[in-house]
């Protein structure tokens, strides 16, 4: 009878857990699709309502003593979670635009995070001994500015029409993809830092540590893309099994990811560049039926994982153990919360503005207006001020040793960026759509229209192959006239680029010949 | 300095044998494809051999200390191994094929285990003690019996041809799945068993608790194939995003095993019946995208799973501490395990010849051969005596506590089923092509040029339509003739259960409308 008891109890340690979160993922998707026409409420926002209802139920079943009912571990999210997300992102990313804006996405992306991680360092650093709220160390200070700088830009590229607004579109997506990446770098590069010891050399070896991680990431990324391309496309799996061919993407995809952090290397870069490769050749070398299924699967994975999480931190806002221990008045609180929204808001108003400018003046065209107008430029700086999972996991591995703190000041600090991502998901979330009709009021006009007439198919399936084919022309286009060629070298190195890539690459990786013609 | 270690201490914990399992699992596939032509070596050969050199490696870096990194857990293989492998059992079973040859998948599959538990158990109980192998308890003979009843048909079904053999492969691949789930339900009730007076009534009292947890799982699972149906047909997700609808699937049917083991019962028959009643109706109400990639996403969990274990099995064979603890000689350990082969082979020979004479009887036609020869009888004996990973977990199950024992009796026995799973993959796994190479001659004949020239996706969408479509007119043949009605009532309750799908259910859950005309 002991034995059954135990096992009982023993089984039940992960059944209970697994099946609740496992439920309220349904119920999510499934109010998220009856609530798909309001588009004031995303899915994000909807996860997070469902689980601090959640929250509130298992509070009140347990008597005020615990509203989560499953541990946060920052492994659970660095090494099941965010890779999906990541490798996802970079499956799916239209590869045209994003390389054609490559440098203004790398302006906003990595510049940016480090203007705004250095705002709010210094910003937190000054003001929060002043409300009271001290201690943090200064590898500390240095984390809270990463942490608020990652940026969680899927409510605005909910509302934001990719044909309507091509640019401003293809910026958002691709600011926030290399803004996760470089701010867990960052993040990283900071863990690493000797930081008794600041000075003028302590900045320059954080950007030597980061330029080296960035760039070993990426190869390893690239390098695992390659590879699995060369496999598919040599062994040809589909012959004797589809089964095959999808399990090797996905565990290579996994793989790289694993790989890169034992060898305590960006594993979101790696991953999202592996992402890259393995949509531009190993997707080709695979049966129909599997490109069809990659897709899917990526994106399903994806989006299961982002929900769990919006999921979680909702059910984690009211933990009473965290609220309890930061022994700190809610006057302080909210001080220190507020001076985080404002640093926030400030700490990217400060490289939006000025980056726009250095932008468009890269991209300046003779008799054009130039691409990116004032009213982009705050939608721009809009997109960015939500802050998500990233944050999160970033705060939870920095104040807490798996998901455990008894330490006032780290669990303070834990409250706080729950209630920032709750604060921003939610408030600025639900402001997203009225603040863009209001700039971009035609976007709004064929929004629902646009919207339903579009299969999920073609949604999913054409922008690859399309994308590939007008890049041609566009090249073709520009080629004409050799001031250009050089008024606009993005242009020109992609150009020569998808030469190189036609000529070697593509025969020894896969994927269709261009329709570029010999010169 | 302490902090950096300690982080990177925490997260290579479970980084390293993720990234090497994900590493092994690739080197499978590369390798299971390389030998797919060479049919006596299979995948879960191939799996368990690289487990095996894998194990190999590990111990001599390890210095002779352990071969594994991940302890095995039977709630990894419960909570997330086994419900993808049987749910896609369910999911891609011929429907049509299974409920035509019900009763004689049910004699086999539920009688047979029972038949082979007690055999296994009454020989263990008797001759283990003879072999100076004493000091299991009762329940724990009932155990062994149960443990060494799962079968492992995997083996068999990449030699059979389900073209050419139809028959008979429809009751291998059967009686595959319902014994798997008998011997966990079995397994189960004798949990739950009292074993200190064991007499007549303890016997019914355990087919009461079987009949109990055998139907109200069977009822669970059915209810949530309909409930999904219905939500996807009322709701229609795919009008929104392809990507919530495969969500809700993938998630409704965990959801449907979780509960069932919430509930204490067997989640393993839930989720084959979610899985049968999902592809007959809830599968017709998503896009045609989603319908290609639920059947590949569910088939690649199930392979991945399934390599995943026998990796496991192999690399855990050379695990020394259990080996030395099992504290008794080779020659006892090599008399009990060459005593549960024989007991195998006897308890299936019990069964399988007896039953096929009943099914034979039942399923009799006038002026028809025979439908099982004694050929096939042969072959039906032999499918089933390679025990796998249900055999492995049940034996963690009973065996061990989070998968650690400090009992030398439990360790023999885990050691044992180690052993008997190596033994009878390998050598009756390598004889099983010859074998029906000499039985069915004819099979081997095209079985190459049959393989080539099947593209994939034909073998995996095929299936559920063309089955569908035959089904009508065979009922219809057999209707002609009144007596024959009488005569095989498996094909009459086929009949009107088809009349009362189209009628009732398939209006309200999905699905096509067979062209069954109206009588």
């Amino acid at each position: 009878m002991f034995e059954l008891v135990r096992n009982l109890v023993h089984q039940h340690e992960q059944v209970v857990p697994v099946s609740m979160f496992v439920a309220l993922l349904c119920l999510c998707l499934v109010i998220g699709h009856l609530l798909e026409e309001n588009r004031w409420v995303n899915e994000s926002i909807t996860a997070i309502i469902i689980g601090s209802i959640a929250g509130t139920v298992i509070l009140l079943l347990s008597k005020g003593k615990s509203s989560h009912i499953l541990r946060f571990d920052e492994q659970l999210f660095f090494i099941y979670l965010l890779p999906p997300i990541i490798f996802n992102a970079g499956f799916q990313v239209k590869k045209k635009q994003f390389f054609q804006n490559f440098i203004t996405i790398m302006l906003f992306g990595v510049i940016g995070v480090f203007i705004s991680s250095a705002i709010v360092t210094a910003g937190s650093w000054w003001l929060f001994p002043m409300l009271g709220f001290g201690g943090l160390t200064p590898r500390e200070y240095l984390a809270v500015g990463t942490i608020f700088s990652s940026t969680d830009t899927v409510c605005t590229l909910q509302v934001l029409h990719q044909d309507e607004n091509p640019l401003l579109y293809s910026l958002v997506f691709g600011e926030g993809v290399v803004n996760d990446a470089t701010s867990v770098v960052l993040f990283n590069a900071i863990q690493q830092l000797d930081v008794s010891r600041i000075n003028g050399q302590t900045f320059l070896k954080l950007i030597g540590d980061f330029i080296y991680l960035f760039s070993t990431s990426t190869a390893l990324g690239v390098g695992f893309g390659l590879v699995t391309a060369y496999l598919l496309k040599t062994l040809y799996f589909g012959r004797h099994s589809t089964v095959r061919e999808l399990a090797v993407m996905v565990l290579m995809a996994y793989l790289s990811y694993m790989l890169a952090e034992l060898l305590v290397l960006s594993g979101i870069l790696t991953v999202f560049f592996c992402g890259i490769l393995m949509s531009h050749y190993a997707w080709y070398n695979v049966t129909e039926s599997s490109r069809i299924t990659t897709r899917h699967i990526f994106a399903m994975m994806s989006f299961v994982a982002e929900t769990f999480i919006f999921l979680y931190v909702g059910m984690d806002a009211l933990d009473m153990e965290k609220w309890k221990m930061t022994r700190q008045s809610l006057g302080t609180l909210m001080a220190s919360f507020s001076t985080l929204v404002f640093l926030i808001l400030l700490g990217r108003a400060a490289f939006v503005f000025p980056l726009s400018v250095v932008s468009n003046y890269m991209n300046r065209r003779p008799n054009m207006p130039t691409p990116l107008t004032f009213k982009h430029q705050v939608v721009i700086w809009w997109a960015g001020l939500m802050r998500g999972a990233v944050s999160i996991a970033l705060a939870f591995k920095q104040f807490t040793f798996s998901g455990v703190t008894w330490d006032p000041i780290s669990a303070a600090m834990i409250t706080n960026t729950i209630i920032v991502v709750l604060f921003t998901t939610l408030v600025f979330g639900f402001l997203t759509k009225p603040l863009i009709l209001c700039l971009l009021p035609r976007v709004s006009d064929t929004s629902d229209g646009g919207q339903g007439s579009k299969s999920p198919k073609e949604d999913l399936t054409l922008p690859l192959l399309s994308s590939e084919e007008s890049a041609t022309s566009n090249v073709l286009r520009e080629k004409n006239s050799l001031s250009m060629l050089i008024g606009r070298p993005v242009y020109t190195v992609h150009f020569y680029w998808r030469k190189f890539d036609d000529k070697y690459m593509r025969p020894i990786f896969g994927g269709p010949r261009s329709s570029l013609p010999e010169c």
